[in-house]
């Protein structure tokens, strides 16, 4: 079924491949969620570049793509460890935000999880939104099927953490190419508030992350995370007082 | 020069490509040094895999690979943002310890840097060094040139330190598969010690590191800087006032 659809779209759906080399994975020898959505980020800036809406072509209009939330759901995450395609595709278009889901599937096109996100196009010096308009995402829209659930309302963690803040300064190594907190140190930052012992017995089967402010050197930030049920958390991280992203995460 | 030495040696060097995608790049738009580091050790990965004495073929004598010391010159920081090849081979070996050597070229083989690293095989359970001699290393051996000055002996940042002792504890997101600090996150650390005014005018043109001990989950340890030159530290991170990893840092 996967397999009919990626030929149909061929040119729409962009497919890569990703191996995860032994010494990036996790002390399980599972892959570590920010290397997996590092190779996501990797396939949507191939995917838009090679249809002539990529980091070059919005530079050239003085804008540049943020990602402003991301829903991930795993169902298969042993077999991440071993090779996998990322298929990308671009689901609808808005004025200002872009829709743009994700398959991770087997070399043989078993699912192994889906991932919706929203993208904008700000202006580099106003740091704005901009219109969607005059890109011609329109074209390249594939109605595939991207079974996560909806975006929620994620609740502020900082409000009842059930651990003490954790400080985070924001280093040169965390810096993208904008000179803010690159997308997935944020996520491996807010992951990293969960013990080894939750990682040595359970998997993320859901997480889901909202944008808010963009991150810069230097900012002194603080971690929290709040549980709401068993196996459900919130986290957040804030600056003065005011949350700059936060996640919900499910095991 | 390069290319007639790759074709004589195909078997024996291992090719590989790499392509940094802009939202791994530094706020500078440059490869950032653990970025290549990672890169360099997915090399070693694959050429070691591919010829026998991988991390599978390791893991089945109870032993895994670890990095002792390595060293780095960049002569183009520059074109490091473009495709690179990153070749690598095995340059001798010894009882204990195989010196891996690397050269960064541009995809038409131009150089753009080279590196020497040191790697012993440890008993997973003793952590001790194991005897390198019924690997059948010296079969892979490749006298090709490898420019790098030799290691030197790395004095103790954490003596005249010019900067405060900076905190650091070791997260989830920074064990690797041993279950031990990650080689490329120690880099990365020690990286972070330099002020991003530093990196908005400077680039790395020689990075040495040596790892003493194995950083464990949950160590709370302590990262000094020393001024040695203008353009010349050297850094350590320190555990309960001993070194585990020393680095020297040339401009």
């Amino acid at each position: 079924m996967t397999t009919i659809y990626m030929i149909e779209n061929m040119e729409k759906i962009g497919i890569y491949e990703y191996r995860t080399e032994v010494y990036s994975l996790d002390f399980r020898g599972m892959m570590m969620i920010p290397t997996l959505l590092n190779d996501m980020l990797h396939a949507a800036t191939c995917h838009a570049g090679e249809r002539g809406y990529g980091y070059a072509d919005m530079t050239s209009r003085n804008t540049t793509w943020v990602l402003s939330r991301i829903a991930l759901e795993i169902t298969d995450r042993k077999r991440l460890s071993e090779p996998i395609l990322i298929h990308t595709w671009v689901e609808s278009v808005e004025r200002i935000f872009t829709y743009r889901c994700f398959e991770i599937t087997t070399l043989d096109g078993e699912s192994l999880g889906h991932s919706r996100s929203v993208w904008a196009a700000i202006d580099v010096d106003t740091r704005r939104p901009t219109s969607l308009e005059a890109i011609g995402l329109e074209d390249w829209l594939v109605q595939k099927e991207c079974p996560v659930a909806p975006f929620t309302k994620i609740l502020p963690a900082e409000e009842q953490p059930d651990i003490p803040e954790a400080p985070y300064k924001v280093k040169y190594s965390d810096l993208d190419i904008n000179g803010h907190l690159n997308s997935v140190k944020y996520v491996e930052a807010m992951l990293d508030l969960f013990d080894i012992e939750v990682y040595r017995e359970r998997s993320i089967s859901r997480l889901e992350v909202i944008y808010q402010t963009e991150g810069r050197y230097g900012m002194e930030l603080g971690l929290f995370r709040r549980q709401l049920q068993p196996d459900g958390f919130v986290t957040s991280i804030c600056h003065q007082g005011k949350s700059i992203c936060r996640a919900q995460v499910a095991f």
